[in-house]
């Protein structure tokens, strides 16, 4: 079924719903992960934490939205359901049980690094095909970064 | 590591915390279906559903966290990780590509239907062994069942 | 037409179904009295009495919405109709024109003690058949207590 | 027991009592007409229809309450109570159980059209006697023919 | 000078602006004397009688505006100094040190009671020359009698 | 296709359709021009003159989009369009490229001044057929006089 | 009738009594000569001018809210009523009819600084019986002489 | 005196008054103990602390003020003054002057968890004679949990 | 532990450490004792007193919190602690069960007074040694005397 | 008359003021298109469509502001006048009378991608001469892919 | 140019102008050196420190500004320019590069203790020339010490 | 100490973290040479450029915030310290005293001027290196060039 049309070419719309598609699944489990050890977290830190990583939620919850609806607008079917997020997410799986806050921290600073570097990558690819899809992966990627300074400001 | 003490005697921590890990199952894999086929929808009625999702999402996230932190209050870590929603939850996996309107009301029936299911369950188990968690689970299968009526009746 | 399906057995479907429609009619009744004395009070009081009727009209109406679409989420057509309101209702016909404050505070204290009287009932009967159902009528029955002791500590 | 003064002779007050009169009682049975199908609305519009059902309950609610203030103001008590209501609306009565969107929509074509008939009769009465009177029904009719119009747009 | 032009006749233009002139003089002084009141009344409805006096007060602060505005918008300059409120106002002076509550509710009785009087005869004088000032003048009047009835309703 | 019925005459309804429309596009075009100054005016008074400007635009803007809809409510449909406002536009075209804010004023002035004659013109017509729509006309040329006063006296 | 005590003197009373009655009278007649050039200002800085003095009618209003209310704190009866204002106001009467914005600037410099005047003296006066009048009629000075500021600043 | 009637039996009545009275005085105890900690903590975790100490006050206060309400309600007279409070808390005194912020931790741990453990003696006696406040009790025991878990997690 | 230096002398610092921490044991049991008895009214004027009282007790623990934070600011340890304010704070015990709502108005009356000749001897002693100290209980007295007025203004 | 500088070169200049001239116009002419079928749509989708058109209208009179200024800040007049626009917009002109829902859905898919397909061009054209210009070109276009997506959603 | 006129002598406004401009300098230093820090601050305590410092930001620039119209106010030009604070500011240099929390949390305690040391000796001096400027002297005092004995606080 | 890692080259970070520095001071002296006009402006323009400076002071301190926390999270430490402002800025030395409202409007548009021909040389220079800062430049420079016109726009 075509449904939606767009003015990108089909090989220009390859390339940018693979990007879209794989920032997709990654803030979707960054949402995951960090709903996970926001839940499980314990120690002196723990509320400082626990906040923290509600406001991490709220970014990686909104872009994912946007990355979607993005990749609807340009003709390609978003992806983000839990098996398809579990099998190709950049992200290590979080860890089991209670997790002692600075553990949390540099879990947090891994996950962003992971996934900013594959943001990079997209930010990249999409140069070409399609400004406006990038111009969408540079605004996220500079509130991802921000998070990931932040975190690792707290690991010292 | 023991971390959090509860009154609960460690019988009947099993099973309330059985039922708290399973309904937190349940609804983050709601939020993800329900967004999934909200990114996904097309037909006539696109846009009321399309909303309509949204209200879903917004209940079961907020029920997700509720019941997970209150897994936590009672002494057991809630896992919301994505390989364990995609492992264990109750609902089927929702249909892949762009979906037709009233396919996407048949599919929230089912999922919300078979959740609820499930709820029911956990609301009966939990009565005995602690009526502060059966008073969550009453509260949030209240909200499932308007949803899932609302949903019945755009399917007629 | 059958058109919304619950889990209740249709059994526990006839006896909840019959609580909620009599708790709506209640509801909408006592909605419409308070309007009535709201506009026809009189008296030093009038002021203090005419806005803590409209605080009873919002409590009203808010649960009555609450319980007719609980009904229909368990397959059971709501009826809150004039004539069915007029008919059925538990509530003593309001006084006509100009009603003195103290009267107005006697006619709520009854208004509110008939109403309040059905409801425990109802609680009653859904306690085995729909945990849910009666959790939405011990929550409004603690609001029209609440009320039902304000209006007798002016009656002093 | 005369208790409200007013500027208006006993003749004008008799007719503007009664053009607010009819007037309340058209606007009370309005909102109880539309939230009986607000509940009780089913098919593919249920969404759409059920929201807007809200707001012509909410316009309803609010001028009802004007124009009854309205009668009290110039001395003459208002009556809006169940009975009352039930006895001498000018709507017919909603129709029983489940309805569907289309009819749901017919519904409300009919019982706008009855109400605003009648008030345009009211605007006529109350222009020599009272223009005070006159301007709350000529607004509150502005209000009605624009829900009119839209239920109209939907029958098409 | 010349300022501000209209479309109105000069003879219109006359007729207009003196009741707007007289308008804005009764309520301005109608907002001085609530306040006088407002601040100086005593008895066991002190806390009622005072809230209730400062909504009489925003709405004559707000309807004084509008009618000087409405002056201004027609070529008519208003005059609202205190010296001519004091010479002009329609309404008895307020009585001088602490008022008990009855006496205020009877004074506003009174006062509100002279200004709606002869509200309505600029009413009547200005429907002919302009309908819009007559608009404002009717719109302020529907509140100035809400309140009288209020008041009045509190003497009983 | 006769879509929405009315309960004018057609005779009325032609007289208060032709009103409204050429209401409609008096209002839409003085939006335009108001922009069209708001973003080309220059001079001392820039910031003061360029803020007020946009006061304007949301006056026009409301008050057209109420006349349209009350267009469609008496069964008359609304013409907007960027070619029906260009040609039959009651407003002189505003000057290009920049305008100082002196010039601007009287732009203002001459504009308001133009709309608001034929919007008494309109009040006029519409006094017999429709005294809902006439009250719509009333009120939307209130609020434009009260501009049409403020630029007057900024000009002095 | 005795009714209000206070923890001071009698003597201290009157002085303090006599400050705040004097700080009213010039609060209210400052918010109505602020209020009369607000309506009667032409020229260039209309909107300017005329916005600004609206921001001194709201700080007038409730200052002299706030010093009434104080004077009944201590015994003694506030007096704002519209003839006690004309006659003890420490502010020259504003210029009838249309006034040009520079003159309303002065206009406002004079009255601005009539009343400073005279507050600083009663700072004087309250220091010794009362500081917590005082501290009260420290402050509204702070905002009268910003505003005083402001006003001069713009005659430059 | 005999003020406020209930449709409970005396016995009923008694333990349902006995359950609350405790409840109420638990409640305003922890709000006063929370809130000397809040401005007593000293230590790295100062701000942390700080602030979360007033969600525990907000939430004891509206909770106190519920459960005193709800007595009334049942025509039971609650007692919440200091003297009242000192004598019959559940919760060991604060510590005297500064304390280090692990310290407050411990001191909130504590606390909690005797409230906790007297509130699940209330709610399992308050099942059968009063079903209303055992769901109030349950509420706000899940709160008080929420803290508790959230000042554990923070000990580790 | 000395943990906060002040730019106080340590006579300084003793006489307004001893006038912040009676304020704050005064502030704190006024706010229990308008709670006791805006739970406790009875009477005809219940509702207006009920409010009333809601608004002393928001005043009274937001000066305690300024006053308890103030004495910390300079190096004091305040003491909040129930058992502290049953012992010694300068109020009468309220009235144990229902009370009327002319002796609750008395005992507020007498409450407050107490309260506010403390406070008034406080102003004086921390004059010389802190004047940023001094301001805060001139601030809070100026409010608590606003409530005594309203309370006498009641009584009669 | 030289009134707005700029860093860019008098070619780039032209280049970007061209683009932003264009898009000015289809802006303009898209949100009187979509307010032309918000007022005349007629359907069983009347409701979703009239309200998801108006999201379109607030889209396109925000960018057209934003672009408009932009032209102004790089010291081009921008011009956004009723003629300006009727002769050159990029949108075919809305169909005349009553429209079906269908069609309404159709014309915004052409109007939307014919704005498009021109925006597209003008990002490309200013990526060397204005990377500032050409970021809110690419902001707007994003946000008119989502709507064009939207609308093709509903189309199928 | 002698623009402001004021009623202090020239002695009293050269001693209360050298005391508002030495506020204003070491405020805004104030503001500018949190900000540094702010940006700057790493370790575990990062997040709180972080945000701590914004609310020091924010009650800097706030008492800046009202400190530097105060001074406008009395006729003295304040002088915030960078060069200036950097030449005259009470503060020492705040560290270059990356600050750990204790570090920052010193250093706050530092630059807020030295402040305050001036700001209780411009209190002394204004307190016989200036009462009016005194008192937003005392008022701002009061808050760095409150932020003083927080940063203290966490120093343990 | 190496505490903020990023996935830039040396190189890259170098060019990008010298850019983020100059936007930085630039910024902040922005913001502190607008308040210095803001506060010393006068002249008939007076109000308005005191209103149109603070929105200036809010435009820069956001953006310093965004630049400074960007450069953090690519590892390179801002400095925002009065010294090293006073020292790089690109801002010319603001005029001491009282300024002329037409002077302060000469100041701003050279003030802006100077910062956004050092913005687009930053642009230039972060294009290759960081995309993610470039935006972040550009977008801050669209907001400069807005005010920039509107000063310009001024002085005509």
């Amino acid at each position: 079924m075509s449904v939606v049309t767009s003015t990108l070419s089909d090989q220009a719309r390859t390339v940018v719903g693979n990007a879209l598609q794989g920032a997709l699944v990654d803030l979707v489990d960054l949402s995951l992960v960090a709903k996970q050890v926001h839940w499980n977290v314990v120690g002196p830190r723990f509320r400082s934490v626990h906040l923290q990583l509600d406001e991490v939620v709220a970014v990686a919850r909104q872009h994912a939205d946007t990355v979607a609806e993005r990749a609807s607008a340009i003709g390609v079917t978003p992806d983000g359901r839990s098996a398809t997020v579990a099998k190709t997410s950049g992200i290590s799986e979080a860890p089991d049980g209670w997790v002692k806050d600075g553990d949390v921290v540099r879990t947090m600073v891994d996950a962003l690094g992971a996934v900013i570097g594959r943001m990079r990558e997209r930010i990249a690819a999409t140069d070409e095909p399609d400004p406006v899809s990038q111009d969408i992966l540079i605004g996220l990627t500079a509130d991802l970064e921000k998070h990931h300074w932040m975190f690792q400001a707290e690991a010292h």
